[in-house]
């Protein structure tokens, strides 16, 4: 058994898998706002401890601990390089020795979206396609690309999607560029648009969030926003696939693929009927007639700790991954 | 000794190449602008004839001739599908099967910026990169993706740079979408804009392409004109500047490719000093600290015509290509 972790800006998910990436054990927990990347380890080892609990093992029995960490991962110093959306994690730093020192278990670390696609292509919605984009319109916006069957690193993080410019001199994002798709369409910069727009307009968005004992604009309050017929929320969301749809036309321009996979919290919850919206909106923006498959992703918000935990399982010359052990041999400590 | 052909929107350019992608003969005309398919036969079969005498061999003694056509290829028929920039090419037409019928020697076809692209990477300033993306900015703007060492294709066409949405909602292109790159990075919505704004202001351009006995702005007269310095020659082009700044940037967000190598009538008019106002401009949109190398292609108007004659050379597992005899096993006729 192997356990994934998928640290995201919102919640540490953690999976216990078995063979087939069958999930025998889960736990989470909200991402600590701050206290650090000290902290971060923390609360990454003990949600670890308890998913382990869950699927009745000892963590000291795991084969492997995979982490899916979001922004530019080193694999090969097993570093965090450059993260937008987690506090405490906005300088480099080696979070899977850190882990692999405190759980006595091997560490294997990679970017969270790719994990995502690569458990999507290999268990979920991209099984068949020798193409894809993924899509994961979550806090922010991450993205990742399947070609000729495998997944595309590039020098190490290509998919970045969420950073392709949707409009040039556009809103600033977190990443300190402007317009990017992200900037616009992130639940991050969603939340940040609707508190302002509701200084002017009225919005439920932000009594739902109260009602419902949130201190964020979670992706549930959105959906429930719209079918209060929310004109704020509807406004925003539109924008937000205006320019999805100018990131994800320009990407099919560029990769010709076969398919879209559309998942992250949003994607989840908005389901079909937004994700044809987002068709409709890439469509303007593709260059060819025949335009890619639209799917939405199909493991849910456990995918991208399902695929952490098939990081580091067996030869991978498709996904370069260190693993730290933590005995006398660990390259770091 | 094999022939390549790069069939342009201005110009149709032929070489006979020996081993190792050696010129041994060329010609070149230009582009019939009437007259439908047939007539584009009949020019590139007269200039493949003009090439192969200058290099002192029959047709009949040609191992292949390979053309480079622009647009959307199917490979398979040995048919272009969709050109935006050739006039009598707007309809599908197998051109593959045509050329061959007239010369009587195996053709194969391909699309003509890959072909230049897989030229530049193994003679030209792709070497030793495992992955760039090569922009030709001309009369269109066309590109290629190398990764991990091999031509990406996507299902046929990747690589589609210039029509990647500069500006939402911007100017229309001629493939029919609004705000690509190439409708504000083009030599041919350059001139249409040209000719608008000489209404209104005071330019050269017009004055240089009559003097030099032209019929169109060519990039000799766009660089003439910036050395004589024209405002809305510079102000053209600094727009042109920012539509392949956006694009560029966002194609290495989404592939995070070791370098950019730009080409084409412009890129090598203008040279180094525009080569670092683009990089600069896609800076503005790349979301990695760590930017790519930026360097002009290498072979230069000739690149097309060699990769194209690499075109159906021996076994070719990463670019489809099919390949079409004149004689009694001919697929197509």
């Amino acid at each position: 058994m192997r356990a994934g972790v998928d640290l995201g800006g919102t919640k540490i998910q953690v999976v216990v898998t078995a063979k087939g990436a069958r999930v025998v054990g889960q736990a989470r927990r909200n991402t600590p706002l701050r206290g650090g990347p000290e902290v971060i380890v923390r609360d990454v080892v003990s949600t670890v401890r308890e998913a382990a609990a869950a699927a009745g093992v000892d963590v000291g029995e795991l084969q492997s601990v995979g982490v899916g960490a979001p922004g530019s991962i080193d694999t090969t110093t097993g570093t965090v390089i450059q993260v937008a959306n987690v506090a405490g994690l906005d300088e480099p730093f080696p979070l899977g020795p850190a882990v692999a020192a405190e759980l006595g278990v091997p560490v294997a670390l990679g970017n969270d979206v790719s994990v995502a696609v690569e458990a999507e292509r290999r268990y979920g919605a991209g099984r068949g396609y020798r193409s894809f984009l993924g899509v994961f319109w979550g806090t922010g916006v991450g993205g990742g690309l399947v070609v000729d069957g495998r997944l595309l690193l590039g020098r190490g993080s290509a998919g970045e999607i969420g950073h392709v410019c949707a409009k040039p001199g556009g809103r600033r994002c977190n990443c300190g560029l402007r317009g990017c798709v992200e900037a616009y369409a992130g639940r991050g910069a969603l939340e940040a648009r609707a508190r302002r727009e509701a200084r002017k307009r009225k919005t439920v968005l932000f009594d739902l969030m109260r009602k419902r004992g949130r201190d964020q604009l979670t992706s549930g309050v959105w959906l429930r926003a719209l079918d209060a017929g929310d004109l704020v929320a509807r406004d925003l969301l539109r924008e937000a696939v205006g320019a999805l749809g100018v990131g994800i036309g320009s990407a099919v321009t560029l990769l010709d693929v076969e398919a879209v996979i559309v998942g992250g919290g949003l994607g989840e919850r908005l389901g079909p009927t937004w994700l044809s919206r987002i068709e409709q909106a890439a469509r303007e923006h593709t260059f060819f007639r025949e335009t890619p498959v639209f799917k939405l992703a199909e493991l849910g918000d456990m995918g991208g700790a399902i695929g952490a935990s098939m990081l580091g399982s067996g030869p991978r010359s498709d996904h370069k991954v260190q693993t730290y052990a933590d005995g006398p041999s660990a390259r770091m400590r």
